[in-house]
């Protein structure tokens, strides 16, 4: 079996034509994508997927949450389907690789499968989990989170939020006819184990000349949402000395949130998102938003790290001697994930089948995936492919074919590897 | 003549009824107002006064801006009308007195005079000058800086400036039936001068308890909309020492511009608008609007505030050491504008008729005005009524009522002196 090979030709073919019917943008590179979580170009995708995995024999379910499933069987009928899982949604500037690579690597490993008649003792399940990014719905990997019932926003919670133009998520997948009624509990609608194939997006295993990130954890994560008020005013008549200028305190506070990143060396921190409630340049801002990302190795690093950013503001607010004052209005987070050794080894052992030892590198995640939620409740691990220079969340995004079909192939290798242990029932 | 009176009781019911009407925020203070030009708010305002003009035997003519001239015709009929102007339209979160009280006054002074059948020797014109407030439509004093020719927006670069809903101007006033043939040029369509009442917007009457300003000049200011550019990239992958951050950038440049204008004391800054390129949050912004604004008394302040604010942006540029960057892509500027003696003396004559010497204060304007364009094609002034604690631009703008009546008595008075100089061949 392990000499088993996806097809590069048909991966490669699969994944630029769905992303250039779908979401590619006129002036950006080519790799550029925008298919913002339950767009229409995001149903179109999806719509294709769910016919793909149809013909290839597969049951396919729909959650509460929009979560695919696309389901294989296996010759057990006591065990549930080990599951290769990703996200088809993009940044509305992001690449064709972030997500996008995961579902696709998994469509061509059941293809393979497909093709070369085999069966496997589990049933495997392609998952294309909904809404990752939380670009358009705000709360990134929001669709695992619920599925894996560990996450602080219940079914209901995420079903009422709303995007810029305040369209609630629940009637988003009712316009684009993915409000399925498969419970979204993996109680309910259950999985063996989780696979994740993705890019690195940070410039590690391109800067040391590794193929393979073996993924031993996530980091851990915390959001922010801030709001800073001030007294609105007159900007030509309202005198230096007497304003209480919001976007000028905010300024002050967004400046110390990477200072303090920057010196305490505890992890990064970014204010990605601000927001004005003024939209005249003749008046003085009185009431501006803006939300902080927070990410260390730890918990507990990333308690430290918002907590020091946090005295920083008050220094701030104190030094500025006005009516500005800021307030948490909302907080949201992922704590450190640790990833099981069952899987990790199993995509250790995956890899060792394709290239040697040193070019595979054991490593921690930085960036936030599906795969922290599934790992609160069932074995999960993830395999990361380079990204060029680090880039992602950005059009430029590229991982090479060399690299992504080397990641398709562990993919496929990690699961039969794990499916032969749960057959022998060592799993 | 001196012991004609306005109406205050009527003035105060058309003030208070039509802003209730069209424009007013349930959830603010009574005096609250979202009225943006060429709305359908502004839409009803402006049928109902043309509606009132018309009925005061005015004829009433809309020009290309959408500029309304209700002209009250004179004994003598080689002469131009006298003209009493300012705006019916407001910031989004902005009072009922800024421009609305101007407009008001002047129908009041029309009332008035019809009512006790008083004619004057020139014709005079009530004026609603569209857009002051450029808060819809970016630009503030638009119409009036047309009609001057003086401005550098002509006729058809202001029809083709878009609102955040990219809807043409010249599109919404023709949505709402106000793009008028009259040609938006003071030499077709001329005045002998112009008068408008307007709050003061500024603390000055208030703290030193002065009743009327008799304002000549206003000061010069210059907007500069700035573009901070930095590189995307992943809030969680990217390394802090790595990032090119276009909203740490433009934080400290923000910061920049108050700390240059309270320490080198030459005038006052503002950022009143900013956006972000990014709406994610998970994104390391790659850019950043923002625009500045800058008045001083004197042209030469304002040229030497900016340079320093732009010499400090330099400054912070090299210190960050990455690769943000920062351009001005579009500056707009309304030169220092000095009143007419003769305007300025009709006005002080009309206060010193109703108050004493000392409840009188010649001051400049800190705030842009309508009659900033036309004092630079026609004998131009003032008068300025207290703001309570110097707030405007504010759901809490307030100005007294006798402060107010006053003012629009001041304005019937000033007309009438001008009308009578104008008689006598002394103007």
């Amino acid at each position: 079996m392990a000499s088993l090979k996806i097809n590069c030709a048909r991966l490669n073919h699969t994944l630029h034509s769905t992303c250039s019917q779908w979401g590619a943008h006129p002036s950006w590179p080519e790799t550029g994508m925008c298919r913002l979580a339950l767009s229409e170009e995001d149903k179109m995708a999806r719509d294709w997927l769910v016919q793909e995995c149809k013909a290839l024999g597969c049951d396919v379910k729909v959650d509460q949450m929009g979560n695919i499933f696309a389901i294989r069987a296996g010759t057990a009928t006591d065990r549930k389907p080990i599951g290769m899982g990703s996200h088809l949604d993009t940044q509305p500037a992001g690449g064709r690789y972030d997500g996008i690579l995961g579902v696709q690597a998994a469509l061509e490993v059941l293809r393979t499968l497909h093709e070369n008649d085999i069966k496997t003792y589990c049933p495997l399940a392609l998952i294309d989990w909904t809404n990752e990014e939380g670009a358009r719905f705000p709360g990134a990997m929001m669709s695992s989170g619920v599925w894996s019932t560990k996450s602080s926003l219940s079914l209901q919670d995420c079903h009422n939020v709303r995007d810029e133009e305040h369209r609630k998520l629940k009637d988003a997948l009712e316009d684009i006819a993915y409000l399925g009624e498969t419970l979204c509990d993996y109680r309910e609608n259950g999985l063996e184990c989780h696979f994740e194939l993705h890019i690195e997006q940070g410039p590690i295993l391109d800067k040391e000349k590794k193929s393979i990130g073996v993924v031993t954890a996530v980091q851990g994560m915390k959001w922010f949402a801030i709001r800073v008020m001030g007294i609105e005013g007159h900007s030509g008549t309202t005198p230096m000395a007497n304003r209480s200028d919001a976007l000028v305190t905010a300024s002050r506070l967004i400046s110390s949130v990477r200072d303090t990143a920057l010196n305490t060396r505890l992890g990064v921190a970014t204010v990605g998102v601000i927001k004005s409630d003024t939209s005249s340049q003749a008046t003085i801002p009185a009431g501006i938003n803006f939300i902080i990302d927070v990410r260390c190795s730890t918990d507990k690093m990333v308690e430290d790290l918002s907590s020091k950013i946090f005295k920083a503001f008050d220094k701030i607010i104190e030094a500025e001697c006005n009516e500005t004052s800021y307030k948490i209005t909302k907080t949201w987070g992922l704590p450190e994930s640790i990833f099981h050794p069952n899987c990790i080894g199993s995509v250790r052992a995956a890899a060792l089948e394709e290239v040697s030892d040193d070019e595979i590198l054991d490593m921690k995640s930085h960036a936030g995936h599906d795969s922290a939620w599934t790992s609160r409740v069932v074995p999960t691990s993830m395999i990361f492919v380079p990204s060029k220079d680090g880039i992602s969340h950005n059009p430029n995004e590229y991982t090479s074919p060399e690299h992504w079909s080397l990641g398709a192939q562990v993919l496929l290798n990690a699961v039969l590897k794990y499916d032969e242990r749960a057959k022998t029932r060592e799993y």
